[in-house]
C-alpha cells in the first residue's frame, strides 16, 4: 500500500460494504423452517468475515458503471445495456459459496474453530453441517439466477460459478492429496491455491462484469485481476504465519511448520536444499517453543524462501493491478487496486 | 398398469433410455485429474440405477415436440421456439443431482451400501465423499447452463433446480428431525417426502418443458405430474417394505418396522390406535423372525393402514396422469402415464 491514507481509505470502503452485504445476507438466507437446518445455515454467515469477495464484486460494478462509490442502490444498479440489476444478489451469492466451502472444508479437515467460533459441525453435528453447506450451495445459484440481468448474461454467470465450484472442489482434493505426497512442486502448489482460493476472487469480479454486460475482454481481464490477487492473498497468508507474532496472528506463529503443511515457502526451501522436515521437531502447536520457531524462520530466511514468496505475492499483485486498466479511471477502480495491495500488506 | 403389454412397453422404454443416459453421464462427468476425486465422483453413477428421472425428462421433451419416441437426437432436439437444445444435458443434470444427494445422504445416515455396492464414503472416505457430492452438485448446474436453450428458459431452469436442491435439503432435514420426534402427522410426512423425493421428479419434467419453451401452464402441469408420481413412488416404497417377500426385496421385509422408521402406514396406524412401537420388539434386522413381521403386517392390515397407503398412492398416480392432459396425445405421453403406473405397480 502506498500510504497510510490509502490503507485507511480501503479499510473504510471494505467496512462500508460489509455492513450492506451483511444486511443482504440476512435477507437472502432468512430464518425459516426447518429451524435447525436454517440456524446452522446462517450460523457461519453471522459469525462475521471481511466480505472481501462481495466487496470486489460491488466495486467492479461501480467501476464499470463509472459512478461515485456508494451513490447508487446495489439492488437496482444500472448495467451497461440499460437494464437494472441486483448486483448485491450476485455479491452475496459469492459469499454464500465461500461460506458453504468453509463449512464443508472444516468437516473434511476436522477443524474445531472458524472465525473465532466453533465450526458448524462442532456447534451442531456433521449431518447438519453437510446439509447446511448443501443448502447454501443451492441458495447461491438461486440468488445468481434472480439478478434481473439480461438472461444470457445471467446464464453465463451461472455457468462460470458452477465451473468455479468444480475447481474449488478440485483444489481442496489436491490440498488433501498434497498432504500425503512426498514431493510437491511449487508450480503444483500455485495451481492448487489458484483452484482452492483464487478462482472465487476471479469469479467475484467476473460475475459482476458479466451481469453488467461488459465485453468479453473486460470480463476476462477482471477475472485475471481476481485470480492474481487471490493467489497473492493466499501466499501472503503463508508468509504471515511465519512473520507475525502469535498474539497478533490469533494463533501460534509457525503453526504451518508444526503441522507439516507445505507452502510456497517450504517448497522453495526444499529446492534450496533445506531439510524442511527437521525444521521444527515438535509436532504439537501447544508445546512448541518460540525459540524453535525463531530458528526455523531464520533458516527459511537464510534460504531466501520467505523473500521468494513475498516477491511472488508482489509480482502477482502488480499483475492484478495491471488488469484493472480495462476499467474507466475512477475511484472504484482505485479502490480495487488498493484492495489488491491490502491483500498482501494486511498484518493478519 | 393396465396390462402385461403396457408393463413390457414401459420397461423397454426405460431400458432404451437408460443406455443413452449412461453414455451421456460417462461423457458429462469424465475421468480427469485429480483422479481420486473424479473416480469417487463417477463411482456411484457407474453403479447403476434405473435413470427414471432423466427418462421422465426425455419423454417430456418427446411428448411436447410430438415426435416419435427415440426418432430424434437428444443432443440436438427441436424446441417449440425453433431452437435446437441438448435435452440430454438437462436429463443428466437431474441424475447428477440425484447422485449427489444419495452420496451425502449415505454419509448422514451412515448407510454402508447403495445400489448393491459400498457407499462412496465406505469405498473411499468421508472427506472424498463430501467432495465428490459437491463436485457433482456443480456439474449439474454446469450441464444445465449449457443446453443451448433460449437463455431466459435456461436461467429459469437453473433457478428451479436451485430451489429444488434447497427443498431436497429441507426434506432430508425433516426426515432426520422426524426420527427424533414423538409425533409426526401424516400431512407432515407427505410434505417431507414431497421435498425429499418428489420435487426432483417434478423438476425432471418441468426442466425439459421449460427448455422446450412450453408455456407456463404446461410447465406447471408437468411439474405436478412429477410431484404426484414422485410422492406415489415413495409411498409405494413403504408399502413394498411390508408386502414383498425378503428374497424379492433384496433386504429384510419389514425392516422399516424393525428400525422404527415412520411411514405413512405407521402414522395412519397410530391414528387408528395401533401401538406401533410394540409391533416389532426385535430391533435388529438380522435377528427378526418372519413370524414377528407377519403378525405386525397383519395388525397394520387390520387397521386398514396398508390399504390406506395403497389408496393414497393410487389417488396420487391418477392425479399425476390427469396432469398429462396438457400434452399432445402421442406415444411419449402414453409412456409418461405408464411410468406413473409403473412407479406404484413395480414389485420392488
Amino acid at each position: 500500500m502506498s500510504s497510510d491514507a490509502a490503507e485507511k481509505r480501503v479499510l473504510e470502503a471494505i467496512a462500508e460494504r460489509r455492513e450492506l452485504v451483511n444486511d443482504a445476507l440476512d435477507e437472502d438466507v432468512p430464518m425459516q423452517s426447518p429451524e435447525r437446518l436454517y440456524e446452522a445455515t446462517r450460523y457461519l454467515l453471522k459469525a462475521g468475515g471481511k466480505r472481501l469477495r462481495p466487496t470486489v464484486a460491488l466495486l467492479t460494478a461501480e467501476a464499470l458503471a463509472d459512478v461515485e462509490p456508494l451513490s447508487v442502490d446495489y439492488h437496482a444498479f444500472p448495467a451497461l445495456d440499460g437494464s437494472e440489476i441486483d448486483v448485491m444478489s450476485a455479491a452475496t451469492s459469492i459469499e454464500v459459496i465461500q461460506s458453504f466451502t468453509l463449512i464443508h472444508d472444516d468437516i473434511m479437515d476436522d477443524d474445531d474453530l472458524r472465525r473465532g467460533v466453533p465450526a458448524v459441525h462442532k456447534e451442531y453435528d456433521t449431518e447438519t453441517a453437510i446439509l447446511a453447506g448443501d443448502t447454501l450451495y443451492a441458495k447461491a445459484f438461486e440468488l445468481l439466477s434472480e439478478t434481473g440481468a439480461d438472461p444470457a448474461n445471467g446464464l453465463e454467470a451461472v455457468r462460470r460459478l458452477a465451473t468455479t465450484c468444480t475447481q474449488i472442489c478440485e483444489g481442496q482434493a489436491l490440498d488433501i492429496e498434497f498432504e500425503k505426497r512426498t514431493e510437491v512442486l511449487p508450480e503444483e502448489y500455485l495451481e492448487m491455491i489458484e483452484l482452492k482460493t483464487a478462482v472465487l476472487y476471479g469469479t467475484a469480479a467476473a460475475t459482476a462484469a458479466t451481469l453488467m454486460d461488459a465485453d468479453e475482454e473486460t470480463v476476462a481481464a477482471l477475472y485475471r485481476y481476481g485470480i492474481d490477487s487471490g493467489r497473492a492473498f493466499q501466499i501472503q497468508d503463508d508468509v504471515l504465519d511465519l512473520t507475525v507474532p502469535s498474539e497478533k496472528l490469533g494463533k501460534q506463529r509457525g503453526s504451518d511448520l508444526v503441522e507439516n503443511k507445505e507452502t510456497l515457502i517450504t517448497l522453495h526451501a526444499r529446492q534450496q536444499g533445506v531439510d524442511v522436515d527437521s525444521l521444527v521437531e515438535t509436532d504439537d502447536v501447544d508445546s512448541v517453543s518460540e525459540a524453535e520457531i525463531e530458528a526455523a524462520v531464520a533458516e527459511l530466511e537464510a534460504a531466501g524462501s520467505i523473500e521468494y514468496a513475498e516477491a511472488k505475492a508482489e509480482e502477482l499483485t502488480a499483475n492484478a493491478k495491471d488488469h484493472l486498466e480495462v476499467l474507466p479511471e475512477n475511484e472504484a477502480r482505485a479502490l480495487l487496486g488498493d484492495i489488491a495491495d491490502y491483500l498482501i500488506t494486511r498484518g493478519y
